[in-house]
């Protein structure tokens, strides 16, 4: 747990992430609102328009960028742990937005954290690694404009954390991760020189870059940001750019899906079937029963079915917005009307999802260098 | 600063290693006396028979591997922040004694230690290391028969390193080494990479491995020999034993030689007429007069020019015994005839040296891929 926090706002990359309050992280982390922005941007997408990308660490930088069209990076990743599922979708769909709008993209599979977090062994993260990089570019990652790599075996990265572990006390660890095994601080250094990675010789040097992560991953930015600055005279690094996506809730209506707990989530492998059983199982924000629902409308400001047609499965924006006024506050729908819809478009999204990332499967051992 | 230790017996490879009593090693850290052993092993080298070699972690599982002609290893290195000098000669002479005496020779270059520990860019520190190749070959090292690497361009230790990160907890760290930056805890992790990199795959797997070494070294041994059981399971690792040699005088007597202060010392790329001088600078454990020197002798114990003669330029035993007993404390011999003699040894050696190194600067650019 971060020791710098005294409000119940945790931030840890490593740990549970529990956000109280986003406007607390405006004032406690210097994250900026991303809201005031958006009349700015070109063509912002869902998550944007919609504030479930609600943050933003300089992204005005990038924004001149993107206006000016001069060379930009984005730069990501997942970590090889499962099949995708709907957190990594998010980072995914982000990814490409900006690659879709003249950036740079970097997706980095780390590996290295996977082992020191997660125990996992390089051999088995590598069949997750395999799925995750079909994945995602069954979802429009363009690898012919893309960069995609294992932390393992990318020598950079690991020269990076090499570079940067002089600059980095033992103090500022722990002040930023609490106190954990060496191998989380190595996998902390590597990260560093993920996001640092763009703006190295080989890909061309200095440039703005932004990292779209969710919030739990903001510690890792700080650090490098701090690197950046550190290290500037001799790599003339810009200091990162991020956005801040909101975590979608547990289908349990807890605030973060967890592995622990299946029930409170669901991958894109999965059969539609059980994946229709889980939306049809979860938590929502209705009323006990259809009578009173009708009559008073119920919340979708608990509800993880509401999240997940805001996050990924509505596309239109005021479709999100007749949702959360008229049908669900209005009490014009009953939950399991709002399921079942929910549950055909997800059906419908996963199964065309599935066809595509089989076909890419070839693809992405390629790109991994795998038999 | 080791902050497990309670007297004066400091030994922090990071910092100044001061040992007051090389007995109280035996005792407080484990480490076993040489001397028993002595009898049993068919031909020691000079640095054994005259107890410049004072202790050893498990080395009977080395004799036994030299008595059986049994497969075993020899690993050490040099930190590329300089030119060869005393410290370096000595080690450079126990890896080709056991080289001779059947075992694998690994030898490292740290120039990740000169980086993190030193601030000596990568740049910089391959010049040295092209100097402290040829040294090494020079001293009689057999590439075809060992192996030179630099730690910044070996990626198996450091994948090792992020292996060994997860079995490495903070407090472990600090026990060991005292408080640091990340960038000496991530050299120390990759240093028990090299340690066990001659038990890896691709060098035919887990074998006995003797690490000559300081004294001051230590720390990096009990680190490794803790990783080598941890991950005992996968890796079969045998857990590595060390030798341990006294550290030579200081030419001012003082108990370490140090950069700060180059009378301290000399390299074998200055010119014979510097160190000659510097020779004859020296302190001694002469007394204030010639007429009291030789009716009450002189002290050897305290004496840097006793301890090159003991160390490296007597080849014979008994010139040693004799210098000791009847030349100085027996008042034989004035302090400034024995610098004269010992200026002449040590004006052939590096003169001979030198013409042998610079032989074999072109094999050393070509082992480290160096234009």
């Amino acid at each position: 747990m971060s020791k710098e926090l005294h409000s119940k706002t945790k931030i840890d990359p490593f740990g549970t992430t529990a956000i109280e309050d986003y406007e607390k992280l405006y004032e406690e982390f210097g994250i900026q609102p991303f809201k005031p922005l958006l009349s700015e941007i070109p063509d912002p997408n869902a998550a944007m328009r919609r504030g479930v990308i609600f943050g933003h660490r300089d992204f005005g930088r990038i924004l001149s960028a993107m206006k000016n069209h001069e060379e930009y990076a984005v730069m990501s990743g997942i970590k090889p742990t499962g099949e995708f599922h709907l957190g990594t979708l998010q980072t995914a769909r982000e990814v490409t937005y900006f690659q879709q709008h003249g950036a740079k993209a970097f997706y980095c599979i780390a590996d290295v954290e996977a082992y020191e977090d997660n125990h996992i062994q390089f051999e088995r993260s590598q069949k997750y690694a395999i799925g995750n990089v079909a994945d995602l570019l069954a979802l429009g990652f363009d690898p012919k404009k893309g960069f995609i790599y294992k932390q393992s075996k990318e020598e950079r990265v690991k020269d990076l954390a090499i570079l940067f572990g002089r600059g980095v006390t033992l103090a500022t660890m722990k002040a930023i991760y609490g106190e954990h095994h060496m191998g989380l601080y190595l996998s902390a250094l590597i990260q560093a020189g993920d996001i640092l990675l763009p703006q190295t010789k080989d890909f061309s040097g200095p440039k703005p870059t932004v990292v779209p992560v969710g919030i739990d991953q903001d510690p890792h930015l700080r650090l490098t940001r701090d690197l950046a600055f550190k290290f500037r005279r001799k790599y003339k690094f810009i200091p990162p750019s991020s956005t801040y996506h909101k975590l979608i809730k547990a289908l349990d209506g807890s605030p973060k899906m967890s592995k622990r707990d299946p029930m409170s989530y669901f991958t894109f492998e999965e059969s539609p079937e059980v994946i229709a059983k889980k939306i049809r199982n979860a938590f929502t924000g209705g009323r006990p029963t259809a009578e009173e629902q009708r009559r008073l409308g119920a919340n979708p400001d608990i509800c993880p079915i509401y999240d997940l047609y805001l996050f990924h499965f509505f596309e239109k924006d005021e479709d999100v917005t007749r949702l959360y006024h008229e049908e669900c506050k209005g009490g014009c729908i009953l939950c399991g009307e709002d399921k079942q819809r929910l549950i055909e478009i997800v059906t419908t999204f996963v199964k065309e999802h599935q066809r595509k990332r089989h076909q890419y499967m070839d693809k992405a051992r390629e790109i991994l260098k795998a038999e």
